[in-house]
This record gives structure tokens, C-alpha cells and sequence, in this order.
């Protein structure tokens, strides 16, 4: 008879056994279309052991031919724009243009998983219902860097799987959405009528990033304020200079609560899809993309490297106060860290 | 009979000495206010000798405790937007003031290094005159990380010289502005009227780091299209979130050739001034350069070292275009280049 212990370790050797050879297997699933795979794939991506990230890298790599070939849209906008409902709209009539959708969020705050974390079911429930719908929340990660990462992989295991259109849902007030339009085709910030950015919380640089500004809630009494705002709204972004990809930041309104206005979004998109790719912008954007996130992780790497030496982690503090109190300069603090740094080493 | 040679060699050992003892010399000269010495002062960090850096950092560091006493404004717009004359009629109301001016370049392209660079003369004629403006061009080094440091270690000599404003030139078009904003108190960016910033040429992000739009050239033909463009920006200028500082930009309209508007240019940066004092923003934005600095300056120097790696330099191209060509991913060639940099320590 075989003790519990001992069924406890043949089931965990069971599982192991599976995990070697599931890369593969995980692999023709994802491009066959399903779903669960995609999921374990996922997985697999955001896990932190370590011979799972080898495994990862593997299955991400089996998927890159299968990938490239969606679109893919970043959805920004603080807490109580509608981000929720608006990406369920975009999604749904994206569905019966008989489309599949991924959503994936990149910070913890999004309403994806804001939403699971209260467990709001309600929360793009007719997508959830949808088999050519996926959704997935945020990774969790302590460092952007990382889950930017998990998150850009994990478009590509979506793509190979057949999604069309890969939707990346932020919170347009934290560090995120640099990173977000640094891993997509087309990037929309929605806002409100009324309240100023100041209100809204919103950070400064996002409105210079956006391709679109959608003006949310164009329902009701803010109907007419929300047309003001797309008018002021579309005077200014006439003086900004004209972006990389010769495109012109069009300012719409909708109301993602009564669907009105989606198509038009939508109809936006294919606009800058079709002037972007005869442009070349498009197929630039993607590569300068790639330069930027092998540069961009290499960078955050040796950042990380350094300031988790010992020397470096106990001098730091110290040499920054002493910088703040006009006792050293930056740079004699710089070089004496950095010196430290090496010291480790030897 | 002492041969020529030796005559030499003793003539640089005569001046090996000066340098020795110069640094203390140097720094009693500069707080005496000796221009003279503050010019040797910036030359001596502007030097890319080994021994002068320890130099200038000694220098910079008895300099340190004079300095922080003055107002930093960064000012930035395209070639011909009329910078140097714009420079050069705030600089003089300054100098009516009873205020002593420095004015530093930090891009080799700015209207002051241009101008010298031409031996075009009128340049600022009535600055370069006057016993009360110093006036400085770009330092000349291949990375901006370099050349700013300079520039920002010149800031300290210029302030313990007794420099009440310290003006920092560039050019809208670079890199450097992001550099200037992040060592002045004030950042102004001077504009055409009428002709788009696609035209002028001017970057993104710009315009929202500014906290000052002054149109220049509002005179003649021009005067109404500045004024008509002084409007059009206000009003797009309170769509932007509002500031760290809780100050919204503001847009003036000036005539540097005719020297009108100036003055308000001025009062503008003293209310800018009083408000931000008022509010500790002032002094928590320097204390944030300072830090910002440090930490700029150790991630600089750990790309330099990682980038010229003789292993990274014979890979790097081909893992950006094996990326580029979606063979692999952005993340595992940075792994890649990561593993192979530290095997040479090795």
C-alpha cells in the first residue's frame, strides 16, 4: 500500500512530467486555437520559478512565426472614465464583425482585475460568455519592467492563437503607459467632459501619446459638454507637432453605457491602420518597438544588477541625502557608487 | 646654458605647479566674483584630461556651499525663432536690474556657440560688453550625458560667482531639452506665430514641459497672427494636467528685435517664482534634479560600460536584427547580451 506521503510525491513527479513535455504540446494547442492552452501559456509566462521562465522563453519563441498579426490597441484612462464598459462595447461589436479579442491589462488597478479582485462578475460579462473573447487580467509583478514583459509575451502566445485584435487595457495614472505604447499599433485615451485632467488625475505626456482621445459618457445632460470638449479638444491637438506616423490625433465622443459612437472608434482605427501601413509607419513602429524593449531590458537589467549590490544598497540612501543637502554633487556620489559597485565583484 | 628643450620641459612643470595649487586659487577667485577665474574654472570641467576631472570635481565641491542662489531658466525654440536676440534683450532688462547674468549653451547648435562658430560678432554684442553677463558656449563632448554634467557643474561656478539668473540655451530639436528641463527652475519655449511646430520642426513633449509659451517676432505683419496664436495656446494650454509645481503655462507674445513684452516675460518668471516658493515646489523640484542627477548619471555610465563591452559591440547588431526579423525575442537577446558581457569579466 502506498502511503499519502508517497502518493502526494508520485502525483507532484506526475505533474513534473507533464510540464516537460507540455511546451510542445502547449505549443500545437495555442495555434490550434485553444483556449485553455492559451491560458496555461500564459501561465507558464507570468510565472516566477525559474524552469518555468526557460520553458516560457521556449513556447514564446515556437509562437513568434505564428505571431505579428493582429492589432493591437491600448485603452488608457483614470478610474471612472468607463474603461470597463467601453472595452466591452469596442469588444462586442468587434465580435460580431466576427472578430476574436484579446484583453489582456498590464497594472493591478485596471478594471480587469480590479474587477476579479472584487469579484464583480458583471464586469464585460457578455464577453466572458464569448468563445472568441479572452480575457486576461494583470499579471502580478513587483516591477513594471517585468510585467511589461509578461505582458508582451503574452501577446504573442494571443496572436498565435488566432486573436485579431489584442486590446491592453492601463490606468492612465502611473508609470504604465509608456510601456503600453511602446507594445502597440494604436493608442486611446478616454476621458470625460468637464472635469479637467487635473481632476481626473490624469499624468502629464499621456494626451501627446494618444492617437485618439475618446470623450466618454456623451450621454444625457453631458452630451452637449462632451461635444464642447471634443471641439476644444481637437483645436489643440492641431498645435501640437505632428507625430512620427504623420498622423493627426482625432478627438471623438461615445457613450460606451448606450453604445453610441464604437463604430465610429472603430472606424478610426481601420483609418489609421490603412494611412500607417501605406505610410510604412506601421511596419516601423513594430520594429523600433522590438529595438526598443531589447535595449529597454538590457537597461533595466543592469539598473537592477546595481542597485541590488549590498555595497551600492547600503551607501544609497546616504549618498542621496547628502547630494539633497548641497554636501556633494551628484556626480562625486555617482562615481562613488558606482566605484563600490565594482569593489563587489572582485 | 639651459637648452631649449629643457626650458620646455621646466615651462610645464612651472604650470603643472599652477595647476596644483590652482584649484584652492581658482575657488577664492571665483567667489571673489573674478570672471577671469570662473572661465578657467569652466574650462577645467569642460577638460577631458584625467587629472583636471579630479580637479573640477574639487572645485565643484568648495564651489557647492556658494551656490544655489540663483534663478535657472532654461530657454528653448528652433534656429530662427530668434533666440540669441530674445536672449540677449532679457538679458539686458536683467542687467538693468542689477542683476549679474550667466549664460550657458548646452547644445553645439545653439545661437551662442553658432554665433561663434561664424565669428558673427553681434551676436548678444551688448551682453558680451557688459562686466555684469557672462556668457559661455556649449561645451564640445560626443554624449549629451557628458555635456550636460558640464553644463550643470558650470551652474555651480557660475552661482558661487555671484550669478543671480542663470540663462541655459538649447535647441528645440534634440535630445537636450530634457536635459535642460530637468536642471532649471523655470523652462520657457519661444515660438513663431503661424507656422506649425511641424514646421518649425520642434519635438513632442516639448510644449508640455514648458511653463512659458512666448511667441516671439509679435511685431510688423506678425503682431496679429501672435496674437491670434497667443490665444489658440492658452486655451489649449488648460486642457494639459496641471503641473507638479500647480502652475499652468503660460503664453505670452514679445518683439525681442523691438524689446517689447520682455518685461512681462520677466514678471512672469517672478510670479512663477513667488508661487512655487510659496508652495515648496522651488525648492522640492531642485532637491528631485539633484537625485534625478545622481541616479542619471549611474545608469548612464552603466550603459556606457555595458555598450562598449568589445563581446556586446561584435553581437549587438546582429541580435537587434535577429529581433527585428521576429527570429527571436527582445528578451532573450538581452539575455543573451547580458550573459555573454559578464562571461568577459570573467
Amino acid at each position: 500500500m502506498i502511503s499519502n506521503t508517497n502518493s502526494k510525491a508520485i502525483d507532484r513527479f506526475k505533474k513534473l512530467q507533464q510540464k516537460i513535455v507540455s511546451v510542445d504540446t502547449m505549443f500545437k494547442a495555442i495555434i490550434a486555437k485553444d483556449t485553455a492552452a492559451l491560458s496555461k501559456g500564459i501561465t507558464l509566462i507570468e510565472s516566477t520559478q525559474y524552469d518555468h521562465s526557460e520553458k516560457a522563453q521556449q513556447l514564446v519563441e515556437m509562437c513568434l512565426p505564428h505571431a505579428n498579426n493582429s492589432v493591437r490597441i491600448g485603452i488608457t484612462g483614470v478610474p471612472g472614465v468607463g474603461k470597463s464598459t467601453f472595452i466591452e462595447a469596442l469588444g462586442n461589436l468587434l465580435l460580431q464583425k466576427g472578430k476574436k479579442v484579446a484583453i489582456l491589462a498590464i497594472d493591478p488597478s485596471s478594471s480587469i482585475s480590479h474587477g476579479s479582485i472584487l469579484g464583480d462578475k458583471t464586469r464585460m460579462e457578455s464577453l466572458v460568455r464569448s468563445n472568441d473573447a479572452f480575457i486576461r487580467p494583470s499579471p502580478s509583478g513587483k516591477s513594471l519592467g517585468g510585467v511589461a514583459q509578461k505582458t508582451r509575451e503574452s501577446i504573442i502566445l494571443c496572436e498565435a492563437a488566432g486573436y485579431d485584435v489584442i486590446i491592453i487595457e492601463t490606468v492612465g495614472v502611473g508609470q504604465s503607459e509608456t510601456a503600453v505604447h511602446s507594445m502597440v499599433d494604436f493608442f486611446l485615451l478616454l476621458k470625460l467632459a468637464g472635469a479637467g485632467d487635473e481632476l481626473q488625475g490624469i499624468k502629464r505626456g499621456i494626451i501627446e501619446m494618444a492617437d485618439a482621445l475618446v470623450i466618454n459618457k456623451a450621454d444625457g445632460d453631458n452630451f452637449i459638454p462632451a461635444q464642447k470638449a471634443k471641439n476644444q479638444f481637437t483645436k489643440a491637438l492641431h498645435l501640437y507637432p505632428l507625430a512620427q506616423s504623420s498622423w493627426t490625433p482625432k478627438v471623438l465622443t461615445c457613450s460606451a453605457m448606450e453604445n453610441t459612437g464604437i463604430e465610429d472608434v472603430w472606424k478610426l482605427i481601420l483609418k489609421y491602420l490603412e494611412i500607417t501601413s501605406t505610410n510604412g509607419f506601421f511596419e516601423k513602429n513594430r520594429t523600433q518597438q522590438n529595438k526598443f524593449w531589447l535595449l529597454q531590458t538590457i537597461e533595466e537589467q543592469l539598473k537592477t544588477s546595481f542597485y541590488n549590490n549590498i555595497k551600492v544598497k547600503d551607501k544609497l540612501a546616504s549618498q542621496i541625502d547628502a547630494v539633497q543637502k548641497h554636501k556633494i554633487t551628484p556626480f562625486t556620489a555617482a562615481k562613488y557608487l558606482l566605484e563600490i559597485s565594482k569593489d563587489d565583484l572582485g
